[in-house]
């Protein structure tokens, strides 16, 4: 029986992870929810689930969901919160396993502590990985800790990584969707709405995660972040535009051989696979091999996607440049949903934050946290200077 | 320094080999080579490679080769014949690996000779593994001796297999090309021509296997192949139609995981694979993943290739019936060759022959042998009785 600690419970990855402990009674038991903001769905899993400890985002927020559990008749579960709280779930002594879920850097902090704890981590939050890669890997090593990523193309390189050492890898390739703009061209993409933007063609997600998807700064984030899971340079990391999200990433060896991984487009079965691992669990998320029709493969094309070359140079400078690139990016993409600039607008707002960000190479989570706030800092200037440019000179945007 | 012995060192694996201990000379030398009927290549490869051994067919094939050599000057060569020769050259105490690449159920006592050596076997010759696959495999397990698949399909599922265990596996998938005939309407079938069968739109082979790929008995073997190197029923082996051949295999994981392995068709890579297992070792042999466009995969039809079909019940059956599957395919394939039946001939030659052939389990290489002889006269019988009541009913074959 593992004990799992949820840190970011009621967003997708954290439902899914109650999905595969629902199907799994007898391996799996929820031991803490971290849960944010949402005290309705927190309620609703600590009534069922039944943790030992839930931890909310703010005071006020634990006090809320206390008082439902009170008043339900639910005993026995300690409320806590903030940050604090956060590090209390993931390290509390019962805790066999960790699912790292909170979108942003929010989660850095419990996740790091989860490590320095000694509890197998399954990471679904990339940022973790692209702020504060090197810091994480170092304390996992140290610490003999396993980073399972639950990400889908990171958990497919993983399994394909068996199949071979390390040293014996040549290359990695990413597979990306492409998003609803892969054969859009150049001369539009001034002009994506936000509507177009949210319309993902395979997954179903977030909104910033949706945009970063039809920018393919979410593939520049998982290069980074294979980077750092994998202790490969960027040049061995490449991507492959693969519009049916089947095979969900690929390992090159040495010899020629290359391994890939096939599976539904489903998040529980490398949240599954983390859980699990070293073993495998029968599921009942089958591929149905006898539907596999065409397969599509194609190179990406950085002139319409800058982001991907951002993150390369941003990968390829290390230290505080992937700290700006997701920092800024996070600041565009708010500023493009909320209208402020254009698509295009979140490339080049990303680029001045990248390109007025001094090398420097935090070694700690708070400097980590530090170069965080100045990335958005610099990245609201950038697009407060060029708001007002445009306003000047309209119908032109940022 | 691996010590190498070629069972079958003129054949296209054979010259395959010699290629990859020609690019690795620091890794791999020849210690004996079984060359068959070809003087003039065995020659030529005992002048470059210096065995310590080398096997002909024949004694008078072995003298010609003693005699060439001696009149070239090449000394310090011993030179032998028969299967006795064949034995000799498997088990050399200075031997560290085995190529079995002798078609036919020729190479089968050389081959079961390296396993109760202790010798780690490459596997090309894939009916050692039909005729004789439960009294190999059984000697392997015993004297621990690993038996690697050099096949290009059952190479990929080793590799896939890498990443679980055997207890995980739900099932594997063998890519078929689908050759020549893939798209051909069924009633098109009966007028097929050699030398349409003898077109292979992939790869370029011997004239059986050849026509064992527009059949599909090929895969069949392949099938039952499987089913005995990697301890699977049959229900758990099924074949996918993927024209392109870029996939060489697949493996489907009870998790819902599927691992498929990618490489060039050049049977280098599985030779060299198996060579350097467990390690892999850098090649040339690089798969362009930029030039990666369409896949394309459909389920086979068994009606117009009745041959896998006939494979399953054959491996359903086990004991004596795979052995007449692969006999009965070889009689009936020189019958076509010759202009004696027609295409769909194959399949019903070896259909009569299956049902004639009583269950039998044959638990040594010579009862093997017995029944692999008796199944041909049987289906030379067959056929002789389908051409003599063609001859009286002109023009329909048989």
């Amino acid at each position: 029986m593992k004990n799992i600690a949820i840190l970011g419970s009621t967003g997708s990855i954290g439902t899914s992870t109650l999905s595969i402990v629902a199907s799994y009674p007898e391996r799996y038991r929820v031991a803490s929810l971290v849960a944010g903001r949402n005290v309705h769905l927190a309620f609703q899993q600590c009534a069922r689930w039944r943790p030992l400890l839930a931890s909310m985002a703010t005071p006020e927020l634990a006090q809320q969901l206390a008082a439902r559990l009170r008043s339900s008749g639910v005993t026995g579960i300690e409320i806590v919160h903030g940050t604090e709280g956060s590090v209390r779930a993931a390290t509390l002594k019962e805790v066999d396993f960790v699912v790292s879920a909170i979108v942003g850097v929010a989660g850095l902090e419990a996740t790091y502590a989860a490590v320095m704890a000694g509890k197998p981590i399954g990471l679904a939050n990339k940022e973790c990985m692209v702020a504060a890669g090197e810091i994480l890997t170092a304390a996992a090593r140290e610490e003999k800790v396993p980073l399972l990523p639950i990400d889908s193309e990171h958990n497919a390189i993983h399994q394909c990584m068996r199949a071979g050492t390390l040293q014996e890898v040549k290359q990695i390739w990413l597979t990306a969707s492409g998003g609803p703009f892969r054969k859009l061209p150049l001369s539009e993409f001034e002009h994506i709405t936000v509507e177009q933007a949210l319309k993902h063609p395979t997954w179903v997600m977030g909104q910033r995660i949706t945009i970063d998807s039809a920018t393919l700064l979410n593939k520049g984030l998982e290069i980074i972040e294979a980077c750092r899971l994998f202790d490969l340079p960027p040049a061995q990391v490449k991507v492959t535009v693969h519009p049916q999200s089947t095979v969900h990433s690929l390992v090159e060896y040495v010899d020629g051989s290359i391994l890939a991984q096939i599976s539904v487009t489903d998040m529980r079965l490398p949240i599954l696979y983390a859980l699990s691992y070293p073993e495998r669990v029968e599921s009942e998320l089958n591929f149905d091999m006898r539907a596999l029709a065409d397969l599509h493969f194609e190179p990406p094309d950085l002139e319409r996607f800058p982001c991907l070359r951002l993150a390369y140079e941003a990968a390829e400078a290390g230290g505080a440049h992937p700290i700006a690139l997701n920092a800024s990016d996070e600041v565009a993409v708010a500023a493009f949903l909320e209208g402020r600039i254009s698509f295009m607008g979140i490339p080049r707002t990303i680029e001045e934050v990248l390109a007025a960000t001094p090398a420097s190479h935090p070694s700690t989570i708070a400097e980590v946290l530090e170069v965080d706030a100045q990335s958005r800092e610099r990245a609201h200037a950038v697009i407060a200077a060029r708001t007002v440019a445009a306003r000047k000179d309209m119908p032109v945007r940022a």
